[in-house]
């Protein structure tokens, strides 16, 4: 039987921030494997104590104490998840607040669910439009687009631009254009004529030609576009494009979609829209 | 001069978790404003001490102590933050990692980057297929799309599917098709014949007419598509399809996408993919 510790993210949101820190902890313990349940929406002390009730039960089901990572606002509701006889419970907010209270000389107002929710429909507006934008040019680029883009990522078919460009829309709400460089412009000594008026806009994204081929091979197998060799080629000219031209660029190879967006946040200086 | 507070999230990788935790405890102070800065990719004792070194100068220029919200793993890169004496510290990571040590009889192996990182080709591979799979069919829905759906969501234009669709294959990597019901869907008593085979995948999205006639009416001023009553009649009929064919369905006028994208995984059972 494997003794897999249960471990819960009990929140009275979403749940994302109890989920991506809780992960970040227990990833550090790689030797265990965890069996992990995220439970969203606890804003009153009956869903807590309902909760209490499912953690109890599996604590004498499983060989261990379950791990409860808990971000609850509401004092009252927090303590209806009285579980520290038999799991090991681990408080992100309220571990702080206090802290934070002295430190402020101020009282937490303790309401729940400013930071996911609709701040204001303008803000929410922001969000919605760059969605928009990303989706509305993403088949082919106009130059109005590249005048209202915030950032336009530039790279060959497949190198990670399109959810680049959605995540930036929707995690910062920043308008991304995607120029996607042809075998035209991979000829030319020069940047895309189209790309001229902002090369301060632009940033490259690029792959390993290993990686590019798999990508490409997935969507059309077999093909001249997919082959290691074209792959190869289109790769070493968009990179000898990038430097020739002084154009900051990264690899897409080893990253995931949060790590490319948020180097481009931190390499432009573009901060987030809403 | 306004007394605003400066606030740093500091963090080895990409800061998305250091700053959504750091955005909760701060909303709780809703009288104070604060000057939020965010430094991602801090994951050597040098980039640390050049942090250490800014926020000492901001710390004098400034009336208050920063605060300084940090999730770095390494516990030399973390110490080579030492501003103690200048900023009010909060350890996201190392406050809770000495617990989870003695709860899991294990020592952390305090390795950076597993958890927003590429942790293997394959479940990237999921995340890129689910977005691809929501662009592909945003302009128009195909049997074959919903067949291979994780989930369904239907409702009136601008409910609020397409951004739903892409936070799901972003973040949970799940494949979320996007059926718009037309005028002539919202006159027929049946639910839309294309649905009937995949009813128990469907989830149904409305929205408060007024707010539906503003969005609306930022796309296609003054038309009848935009119209208070033409909004008012759509989402009554939508409603009334749902109420009457058992289709579970939310309001996403005063949520947030992911709450939203939340709601529809906690209530269909969907779990991530990734």
């Amino acid at each position: 039987m494997p003794h897999r510790r249960s471990a819960y993210f009990v929140s009275d949101r979403t749940g994302i921030t109890a989920e991506s820190l809780g992960n970040a902890l227990l990833t550090q313990f790689d030797m265990l494997e965890f069996k992990r349940e995220t439970i969203p929406f606890i804003d009153t002390a009956d869903k807590a104590m309902a909760v209490a009730e499912q953690i109890r039960q599996r604590a004498q089901s499983d060989h261990f104490r379950p791990l409860v990572f808990v971000s609850i606002v509401n004092p009252f509701v927090r303590e209806a998840i009285q579980v520290d006889d038999c799991a090991m419970v681990i408080d992100f907010f309220h571990a702080f607040v206090g802290q934070l209270e002295n430190e402020l000389e101020q009282k937490a107002t303790l309401t729940v669910g400013k930071s996911h929710g609709i701040i204001s429909e303008e803000k929410y507006d922001t969000r919605i439009e760059a969605v928009n934008f990303s989706l509305n040019h993403d088949d082919g680029v106009k130059l109005k687009d590249l005048a209202e883009a915030d950032v336009i990522l530039v790279g060959v078919s497949r190198s990670g631009k399109t959810p680049t460009c959605l995540y930036l829309a929707l995690q910062y709400g920043i308008k991304a254009a995607n120029y996607p460089l042809t075998p035209e412009d991979l000829d030319s000594p020069t940047l895309p004529k189209m790309l001229l008026p902002y090369r301060k806009k632009i940033f490259g994204l690029t792959i390993e030609p290993q990686r590019l081929h798999h990508i490409r091979n997935e969507r059309k197998p077999d093909s001249r576009y997919a082959s290691i060799d074209n792959c190869r080629r289109e790769v070493n000219e968009a990179e000898s494009l990038f430097r020739h031209h002084g154009v900051p660029f990264i690899s897409t190879t080893h990253k995931s979609i949060e790590e490319i967006a948020s180097t481009i946040l931190h390499h432009t200086g573009i901060s987030r829209r809403f």
